[in-house]
This record gives structure tokens, C-alpha cells and sequence, in this order.
């Protein structure tokens, strides 16, 4: 795609100077741990040594799996969409995070298996209700593999177009979806299915067994090729995945901080960065996730968690406490006295 | 004092209630991790199955140190002082930090060795400008033990009854107080000074055996009765660290969550809990911090660092991170929909 040539690495030009700001600040070297970091890497992103968070934006890319006709998940199917209609209405885990630290809020229909009325929350770009059953066939044509990551695009940059956005999050919400993305990060890292997958909402013992062995199974029954995220995602993705890796790309072509989630949008990043491996940059990891698999696949992008709080919900709720997070680290960097700004004596 | 018998412990009497409410939302058992634990937490301390932050409020307590004769820290003794008017022209990061979470922010003079002008953000409680070095006498008298003991309840109080505080975070600042903060430690753990002995603003490898010697022989010297938080504070604390254990019995006095910090708040939670045991239910701890002592002290206090970001630097930056996740976590049980009033499936 011509669209992937348009992305730019973080440039390094500033980081000495990002490190040397913050190592005047009135406070003994790297006493600040991880917001310095942030500081840094969101003033090389934005390449300016007082970086911003003005407008602040999460995505919840939903969609159903044909891969819960295996049995993987703990909760039926149908609760993607009562979920979706939940987050419209306002009541789920990530409407009060969001609220909470003012981040608008959009819900992505990618291709949830239900007729969602029209909502202001709500954006349409329903492939298909659902990918197929990817233990048999292909998940999706290559035709909506394409269609879904132009339409994650799509979503983020007609939202950048109306309001420029500083920092997004990404988010999701698919019963199946954690088969999915273990899948994904075997394929693209190499780790095996037993180490790779994890209980997703909940599944017990002999779910965990049958979880693997269905991955396994689809693994070895499709070969994705491990270097081809547009293979990957057709043959055992999903039309979230699909959505929040074009997100991902968007966020690098237009020079944005993307703050990833758990377990599946850090899948999608990884899809993103194989599309492209100069999205690395852009991107921050929101949260550690309680699913294995989302270790191996930060190792693989070179992130270190921001958050660890024993969260394993999705949606988006790690990222959205991560984005206040980063929030402060540039609000550390813009508004904080140097040591000769505050007139305190350096270290003896 | 009799005023320490008006604390009632933590009532458990809405315990279940609240576990059952939280698990009640729409998310899988146990996936919002800490925020559940805080949230049930909160319910608990509040007696109310709907917690509210309204109003956040934190203090930074500040004072000198005589041991800072030993030549025990990395900084000069008038970096108090100094980080002290940084506070007051809102340039420090604790500054930032309270600015980006509306959090009420004062600052406490317990023993700065400066005039201070008055200041709206400055409450004035100086003791005497420094403790004595506790190296070769007791670092206080048992009058002014007391006396910061009850200034640090009195802010407290003072504040509560202006303007009712739902969530307080103690941080502080004081040249040479990670040494007294260790070694009030060491005697109330009985973990030994080398263990305890960290590099608090900075340090290198010959400072910290230097400094692990002057606790060790300070120990031997004072004696201090390990069962008696004032002789403890008497012989070894500080101003501040006084001010802030009054501070914590204060809150639990009036069932107000307290937030610790770091090293030095912690510690003197841990002097809290031992001038009244029933304190402990009171207390959130805000971060982790690199300095090991304050494992030794949270796992007395049974507490668990809320977050975890390899920050060092003190003045309450820890507690205000975590005093906004404490919000999040009673906005999460206050505004999150259930199962049944969502729609959504329970798991199959």
C-alpha cells in the first residue's frame, strides 16, 4: 500500500536535548522513573521540547469471531454486542475511564454480529458480522482484510481532520478475541501456542488445554507467512485486529503518540509495525497485561508496559489510565523549574 | 494520648456487600485488578457502598535534618529551603502533579532551617529549624516529639474542618530524612541497616556504606524501645516525618483514606500504626519506591504499593498519581453498570 510510504521515523534529533531538559529539572537524576521516559519519547514524537496533550481520544474497535464456534471463550458470543450497546449507553469500564480523564470516547462497529442502531458514540464500518471460523477456513477474504485496515484509517484520520488529536487509544471488544491475537503473536514471534496462550475472559483448566490446541491446530493448518501482516491478519485475524492495526498506522503517518492496550490492541501494533516497522516509534504500551502472550509481543516492539495493575478487561482501560499518565510526564516536561529557574543548589 | 482512643478500626461490616458489587459489573471476575481492591477498599473506609472523592488534598511536610552533619546525603542541607520556595512558586513536580489531578496542595514548615515568608499555600508549624544530629544526641526533646505529633494532627484537622477532605496524600521534604526514615524502620522491622540503607537522593557506593554505618551506630547508640512510636521518633525522626504520622492518625480519627508515598511517608505510617494499630485500615500505599526499606515497612503495614513507575523523588509525587486511581477506582463502583442493568450474559 502506497499509504505506508508516507510514514516517517520518530526523528532522534531532539532526544539529547528532551534528556537534557528533563535532567535540569529541580529533582535528583531520573528520580521521576517512567515519566521521564514518556517526557522524552513524547517530545521526539512531537518534535518539540514542550510536548502537548490538548485533545485526548480512545477507539473501541469492536467485532465478533468465528472462532467462538470452537469453544474458546468463556462467555457466549452475543455479549460483544451487549457490551458495544453497554459502552453506547455509557456504562461500562472504559465510558467511566474515559470520562474520568476527559478522553472522547468513539465505539468502531468492525464487525459486530448484531444491528446496532445509530448513536453519537457509534462509527460504522461493518465488513461483516463476524470473521469466519478461522479453525477451517480463512478469517476473512483479502479483499476485507484491506477493507478493514483502510477503514481503521479511515476512522482515525477523519477524527484527526475534524479536531487534531495528541494522543490515542486503542481499544476493543470481540468475545474470541484473545484466540485470535495469541494466535497472531505465535505467528509474527515464534513463541509456542502453550506459552502463548492465556484464560481471556476466563477460561478454566481443560479451556485453557483446548484454547491451545485450537491455535495450534489453526497455526499449522494455515502457515500464515510470519512476515506478511496483510497474510496473517486474512488467515487467523480479526476485523478489530484489522482495524486498530490501520489505527496504528494512521497515528505513525500523522505523527501521533498511540497508547496500546492489553493483550489484542499490542497484537495489532505488532501486525502494524510488521506493515510497516517505522509505527514502532509511535507507540506506547498502556498496560501490562495477566495474558503471557503480551509480553513476548512488547519484547518484539522494543515497549515496556507503562501501567501494571493486575487489569485483564480490554476495552481499552489500560490505556485510558496510560494516557493521563503521559499527560503528566508532558505536563512534567512543560511546567516544571530547571534547577536554575528555581534557584535550588545541584548536588554536592 | 487520649486523643489517639477516638480511632475506631476499618469496619468490615460492608466488606461483603461491596466484593459482591464490584463483581457484579460488566467485566469478567477480578479483571480491573487493583481498582476492584482499592474500590472495595474505599467502600469500607467510607462505610458506603458508593465511595466519593470530592475533594483531594496534600501536604507536603518539610523540615531539617542534624544528621545531615554526617554528611549522609548527595544534596546540601539548604536544598530543603530551597525546594521548599520551589513548592511555594509551584515549580516542583509535586506542584505539576497536583495541578494536573486538582489536588488541594500545602505546604507544612515543621523545621526548615530559613525564614519563610508567608505564603497561601504555606502553613506554618515550625518546631525548630532542624532536629539536632541524632548521631550524638536524641534528634529531638519528648516536648517538641509531641508537639510536631500534634501540629501534624492540627493541619490535618484544621483543613478537614474547613473544607471536608475525602482522599489525602503525605509527602514530604527534608535533606537527610531518608536516613532517619531507614533506620525508624530498621528498629521497628528489625530489618538490619544494610538491608534498609538505600541511596535516597543519590548517593554512590562509598556514601551508602557511610551511611549505613551511621544508622547502625545510631541504633546502637539510642536504643530506641522498638514498641514506642514516640521514643522512636524522639531519638531518630524528624519534624516532618512527626508531622506526617500525625497527620495519618488524624485521618483515621476522621475515616479519611490516607495515601502514603514513598520511603518517609511510609515510615511514618509505620509510627502511626504503632501509636494506634487501628490506623493501619486507613492507609493506601501511593507507589513502590527504589528504596528497599519500604518494602520492609509496607509488608508490616500489610500494604501494597498501588503503582509502580521507578520514581524516587518524594514530596508526595507517588501519592498523587495514586490518589487519582484511587478516584477512578470509586468512580468505577459508583457509575459502572451490572450485569442486569447493562443486558449483558453472565458467563456460560
Amino acid at each position: 500500500m502506497s499509504v505506508l510510504k508516507a510514514i516517517t521515523p520518530v526523528g532522534n534529533q531532539l532526544r539529547a536535548a528532551a534528556q537534557r531538559k528533563i535532567d535540569t529539572k529541580t529533582k535528583p537524576l531520573g528520580a521521576l522513573g517512567t515519566l521521564e521516559d514518556l517526557a522524552v519519547h513524547m517530545s521526539c514524537i512531537q518534535a518539540d521540547l514542550n510536548p502537548q496533550v490538548r485533545q485526548k481520544n480512545l477507539f473501541v474497535f469492536a467485532a465478533d469471531h468465528g472462532i467462538t464456534e470452537e469453544g474458546v471463550s468463556a462467555y457466549p458470543a452475543e455479549v460483544t454486542a451487549q457490551m458495544v450497546r453497554n459502552f453506547l449507553k455509557g456504562g461500562a469500564a472504559i465510558n467511566v475511564l474515559c470520562r474520568h480523564h476527559a478522553i472522547d470516547l468513539r465505539i468502531v462497529d468492525m464487525g459486530v454480529n448484531a444491528d446496532l442502531d445509530d448513536h453519537p458514540l457509534l462509527i460504522r464500518k461493518k465488513i461483516r458480522p463476524g470473521t469466519r471460523n478461522f479453525a477451517v477456513q480463512e478469517a476473512m477474504t483479502r479483499s476485507e482484510t484491506l477493507d478493514a485496515l483502510v477503514s481503521g484509517m479511515e476512522v482515525f484520520l477523519n477524527s484527526h481532520a475534524r479536531k487534531p488529536m495528541d494522543l490515542v487509544g486503542l481499544g476493543e471488544m470481540g468475545i474470541g478475541n484473545t484466540t485470535s491475537a495469541s494466535a497472531i503473536i505465535c505467528a509474527i514471534t515464534g513463541i509456542p501456542p502453550a506459552q502463548a496462550t492465556g484464560r481471556g475472559t476466563g477460561v478454566d483448566n481443560k479451556g485453557l488445554d483446548h484454547k491451545t490446541k485450537v491455535i495450534t491446530n489453526a497455526l499449522a493448518f494455515h502457515r500464515p507467512d510470519t512476515a506478511d501482516g496483510l497474510d496473517i491478519l486474512q488467515k487467523i485475524g480479526g476485523y478489530e485486529i484489522a482495524g486498530i492495526a490501520g489505527a496504528v498506522l494512521a497515528g505513525a503517518m500523522t505523527r501521533t503518540a498511540i497508547v496500546l492496550d492489553g493483550l489484542i490492541s499490542t497484537a495489532a501494533g505488532l501486525v502494524a509495525s510488521l506493515l510497516n516497522p517505522h509505527a514502532k516509534g509511535y507507540l506506547i504500551s498502556g498496560h501490562k497485561s495477566v495474558e503471557t502472550a503480551q509480553k513476548a509481543a512488547l519484547d518484539h516492539l522494543g515497549l515496556k508496559p507503562v501501567v501494571d495493575l493486575g487489569m485483564r478487561l480490554g476495552e481499552g482501560t489500560g490505556a485510558a489510565l496510560t494516557m493521563d499518565t503521559v499527560d503528566a510526564a508532558c505536563r512534567i516536561m512543560r511546567e516544571m523549574a530547571s534547577f536554575d529557574e528555581a534557584g535550588v543548589s545541584a548536588r554536592s
